[in-house]
């Protein structure tokens, strides 16, 4: 990128992304876009950080989706380990790598799917970086409040009840189908679900009273599960036909040669919200009860017939 | 990257990383690496952040420094923004994109340089994010907190002093030396300039009681001091024989067929921070005056004989 065009996009995105406020009135940004730094006024309370990056031929390819469609996925796929800790997005800074062939109504239309996205979590967009490179990518680091507790992927105890928000492997479905060429009617929903990681916010309130524990779903079931029962130092069991499936998954999956509770358990980038919590406790009504912290070591898949299933069949690597 | 290989970082990260204490006794990081996010307490005063990629093939080859060297060079050069805000670094997440090429033993020792500049900084780092990729890319979030006054680059007045840090073009010198593989006795300090960014924490707190305005100098003095002025509302004239340049500068820019004023003015990457004071106020006592406020518009620089430069003919593009 040549320096005209670096200083020609900032002063774009100072206009376009120029003062917003948070959705949470403590957070107050007394500085944002255009100067060496955002500063922003947290209110006192303890602040959620955290990072991730969409890079062009690991993620995604351009032809996958609009440049929009990217943006609004970027974001809400980092925005997503916020809502997992029982945090509301309060702000986000984000960092583009962009090559010569990305012009500049890409550039405008990803920024306008990051900000269409910052808005809809209720985190402003406050500040960022812009540099050549060979690929395109985005760095998207999101703040949030959190109360005093902390919903981490530590905690869960023997016997929790382990639930999962929305559907699982419906994204990875639509990824394949994408790869596959497979471009239909029935697979419209899904490539839409992968396109666009789903919202938390209406749970979060829930986590923070009465989670003992929860991650985001990212790199599949089965694989974010083991992150947290290892932190929490438990087991777990889940019921494979438990898993929330959404209508026509298992059809579609079949069509594309997949195997639907394979896909649940292992296929990632669900963007859903795994987490444990006491039996009885009152937890959102449009989640799944998938199974039981049990002393472990490890976890156990369980068929429709109740036997174990052999998850190293999965693809499912121990995180050990 | 394979999946268990990002695992086997990350644990690996973990431990080396591990639970770290911001140097300002006011930050508690509550929770550090190794979960959706990390959770900071910033005590309630008003936080900076800053973010900035280092990109392959843009920023540095790899042949260019040792590992450790790129990880330290990526932390500082972030990390110069949150001093230029009169700000303290008190934390930072750090985002890696790693090629397959890049071994395990070029990541950790790039982790440890990023690590080493944390630490002199004050920042720790506490969360992150790996991904594979088609190149090397470090990007950098760091925080930092200020008092309620920010030094942002607006606010300075007409008749106020134009300081600078250190030397200038030091920087852009060593790299044209190493792209040039003049790499000699005498271009060793400066390649060694440009690989490491200088630290700014002991003018932080002149910054704050008597900078009206600041910047770090990182696209070089003319464009950064444009962007001042722009942010500002003034001008500025310049003294050309009164830029800070480090001993053998001159000698060894003729002898790579270098102007060095040329170069002091627009060479970049020189990570100073450049501020405007009142006259006569105290400022610390390494630092040079190098012009004056004026009404401008523009910028003007003055050579020996005290006439003006015509700064179109140093590669310097104009902020409008």
């Amino acid at each position: 990128m040549t320096t005209n065009d670096e200083f020609s996009k900032i002063r774009w995105l100072t206009e376009r992304l120029g003062p917003r406020r948070p959705q949470d009135d403590a957070v107050e940004v007394r500085l944002g876009i255009g100067d060496d730094a955002a500063v922003v006024d947290f209110g006192g309370r303890p602040t959620v950080v955290t990072v991730d990056t969409h890079v062009e031929g690991v993620h995604f390819r351009r032809s996958m989706m609009s440049s929009a469609a990217l943006g609004a996925r970027a974001f809400l796929a980092a925005t997503s380990d916020v809502w997992a800790m029982g945090a509301t997005p309060s702000a986000a800074v984000v960092a583009l790598t962009l090559p010569d062939d990305h012009d500049d109504s890409a550039f405008r239309a990803l920024v306008e799917g990051l900000d269409e996205a910052a808005h809809a979590c209720g985190a402003p967009i406050i500040g960022g970086n812009l540099s050549g490179a060979s690929i395109l990518s985005i760095t998207t680091t999101v703040f949030g409040t959190c109360a005093d507790r902390i919903v981490s992927r530590a905690g869960a105890e023997v016997g929790d009840v382990v639930y999962v928000t929305g559907t699982l492997g419906a994204a990875a479905l639509g990824f394949a189908a994408l790869e596959a060429g497979a471009v239909s009617p029935d697979t419209e929903t899904f490539i839409a679900r992968w396109r666009r990681p789903p919202s938390h916010a209406a749970i979060v309130e829930s986590l923070r009273t009465g989670a003992t524990a929860a991650i985001d779903v990212s790199d599949g079931l089965l694989q974010d599960l083991d992150h947290l029962c290892h932190a929490s130092n438990v087991g777990a069991t889940v019921r494979g036909n438990a898993l929330p499936r959404a209508p026509g998954y298992d059809e579609t999956c079949r069509r594309l040669g997949l195997d639907p509770l394979n896909l649940a358990l292992t296929g990632g980038e669900d963007y859903e919200v795994l987490f444990c919590a006491p039996a009885g406790a009152a937890v959102p009504k449009d989640v799944t009860d998938i199974g039981r912290i049990t002393e472990g070591p490890g976890i156990v898949v369980l068929n429709d017939l109740g036997k174990p299933v052999d998850v190293t069949e999965t693809g499912f690597r121990h995180f050990s």
